[in-house]
């Protein structure tokens, strides 16, 4: 893509708004807009980091054998009415009556609907296990929305709900969600803990928030050193294998999040040199809920025995908005924003320091045409803005590539590749850059 | 994708509420199910087919220049206010109010807010052109909501936005997304014709419809054989350059819809034999409105001249969620659908005829890996339902081969591939069908 032609309205100036660092560098990098309280446009260079996580957490949900769809925003008031949590649910729920005075809303989940959907179709436990997804927008009117896309009242969710006979079988499913949330946010280079939570009316040990550490996190977190550099699970593994010993592996070490430390065991558990206390931003919560909706709403199944069984459920989220946010809050330095590769709007950004030379043109041109054809995504600067500008600019977006091309350098034969991550610079050939950036 | 481990919810009976062939064929394919009047899930079979579409769309969008963003189903009250239509829109736009009394709306489309988008950050007509485009859900609460979702409430909508500096720089930017139009319904499969459109407040020359010919079309259309035959623009065309040609050689021939139809030019224009009168579908539609929204809602930028004017603007939309019944209804038969390779939700379906027989299922298991390595989508019926009701299933679904597996067949040492749209059927050796089929 060439600057000139793109559209990257990068503002000089913090906005007063903005509160916590993630919210100042998306509005810095032109990355959202917001259009009322709470409610963001996604402008280009924001919409491609949304979309490339969108699509990691899709690829890793596919992998363990979840299946998607998509189910619309607008729900009927009559669905919620059969679980009861039309009324129960309170001032959150973006509540709208049509032309024809009907009560719909505006979905803030979808467990309802995605019940309504299975009971319609799946008679028997032969059909199951079944995990359904969808990424979809939800709707919460927060009473006070802020922190930009960290806390919005219209945001990206990836919600999967798992459908199984019984409890062990809803454990099997529990498990490949655990697992697959390690590796999503393993390839989004985060350092995510699972963390246990409030398990809800059912009561047991299947509720775990996902956090990750982040100065700026939102609340304070307790943990083991140990989970920090626990190995992840490889994209070979087997789904349909026992994933319990790697569960446990992760569940043996203290792991706590504010509102379920105990002191008192944390203490006891963890020796004092590996006692981690710090701030935890929440990127992913699965729980096991049982009954709950396929009871009242009826979605149930013939069992071996010739009976019909209420399903066991369980639900799995994952905000794609929130998390454009939170990987900005784990990695950014004082200049601006550090994608990590998986997930850049780019992944080189090329400078020419010089535009209008004639010899500096050409070889930016040449250098762009070969990482475009070989697949390689790169911005490339042809605007007419001085280098100190452009050099903040490319900065501040976090392109993990910046390779710099001007008169000074090409008299010589190199040109400057900068790493956004260490700060290193490197003097190379053109092919040398090149062959390194995979053009 | 193991059919058993899949959700393809076949329905055997045709559904009393579908009037027409296309909302029959994805409700018995078990593509969608209705959750409210005119607003649909789309199931795992569809919603592969709707991002298929989607990403059609994009990448022909993204060809001609176009930049995506993402802007949000609802807006605020007071943006619509600024241009006027907040009062005079009727009962088709979803009104609400949030916990805060605030007026706000599901959008039914974006040019309020995309026009508040390019003036908070664009001031020159150096920035110019630009075309800003979003894939996005909308509501319109249509009172009598049918035809599935042909023509329902909540549906998908690409809709483009073009900024030029004055009248000239506009059609250029029309003639872009005309001719990326023309591209991207061809490589859906689908014939689509330019028709003349009513111009609206601004009258001159610039809105099309585009027409696909299917004999269940809502609506007459008119026009010269020539149209069926034209070539369509390369993937190589330079958008930068003049495509005014390109344009002038479909404007040059007769078409029109009902509503624009002049029996009289008509004849006079189109010698006997060359006249087609048919059944269409709208399935595109490109508009240039001027300064209607710019200049209320005072989107300016300053000219070379020095002064500041406001920016003239085109709209362009395709839905790709009535694309995917528009195409069903061009493209089906007796037996089911006939999805165009572009957008089949899998490339082959692999029938094992006799699951539990040890040589098949080994073939069939092999045959699968092959495929699946090989980067080859496809659809396993690995399921114990006998031969026939498998044959009906994938003639329903549509995938654009079928290779069928089974015990007489391996004993010689072949298996059968069939065409679905041809009906063919050929017996070949498994490596033979593997070439076939690009694994």
């Amino acid at each position: 893509m060439r600057l000139s032609r793109y559209f990257l309205p990068i503002l000089r100036e913090t906005p007063k708004e903005a509160e916590i660092v993630s919210h100042r560098l998306m509005l810095r990098a032109g990355m959202i807009r917001q259009e009322s309280a709470g409610i963001y446009a996604w402008l280009p260079l924001g919409y491609r980091v949304l979309r490339k996580i969108e699509q990691v957490v899709r690829e890793e949900q596919d992998r363990s054998g979840a299946i998607e769809i998509l189910m619309p925003t607008i729900q009927s008031a009559d669905l919620w009415r059969e679980s009861g949590r039309y009324d129960a649910y309170g001032k959150e729920m973006l509540r709208i009556q049509d032309r024809h005075e009907r009560d719909i809303l505006f979905g803030p989940t979808n467990e309802e609907m995605v019940t309504e959907i299975f009971r319609a179709y799946v008679r028997s436990y032969r059909d199951l296990p079944k995990n359904l997804y969808h990424i979809q927008w939800k709707f919460r009117d927060e009473v006070r929305p802020r922190f930009g896309v960290m806390r919005s009242r219209e945001f990206l969710m990836k919600d999967a709900y798992s459908f199984d006979l019984d409890q062990e079988g809803a454990r099997r499913s529990y498990n490949k969600m655990f697992v697959a949330y390690l590796r999503t946010f393993d390839r989004l280079g985060l350092t995510a803990i699972p963390m246990k939570a409030e398990s809800g009316p059912i009561g047991g040990d299947m509720s775990h928030e996902f956090i990750i550490l982040a100065s700026t996190g939102e609340s304070e977190v307790f943990c083991h050193k140990a989970l920090l550099d626990l190995p992840k699970p490889s994209p070979d593994l087997d789904f349909e294998g026992d994933l319990q010993p790697i569960v446990d592996s992760w569940l043996s070490h203290y792991a706590a999040t504010e509102e379920m430390h105990e002191p008192a065991r944390f203490e006891a558990e963890v020796p004092e040199d590996s006692r981690i206390s710090a701030r935890g931003i929440e990127v992913g919560h699965i729980f096991y809920f049982g009954t709950k909706y396929s009871a009242p709403m009826n979605a149930v199944v013939t069992g071996p025995d010739g009976q019909e069984h209420p399903v066991h459920m369980g639900s799995y989220g994952i905000g794609p908005s929130r998390l454009a946010a939170a990987i900005i809050e784990a990695s950014h330095d004082e200049n601006g924003i550090v994608w990590p590769e998986s997930i850049a709007p780019f992944k080189v950004g090329l400078v020419n320091l010089k535009v209008g030379d004639e010899a500096t043109d050409r070889a930016c041109e040449a250098i762009y045409g070969r990482l475009e054809a070989a697949g390689v995504e790169v911005l490339y600067d042809d605007t007419e803005e001085r280098a100190g500008s452009k050099f903040a600019s490319m900065d501040l977006i976090g392109l993990p590539w910046q390779l710099i091309v001007g008169p000074k350098g090409l008299a010589g034969g190199t040109v400057e590749l900068k790493n956004r991550a260490t700060g290193e610079r490197e003097s190379l050939s053109i092919d040398s850059a090149l062959a390194r950036l995979g053009g």
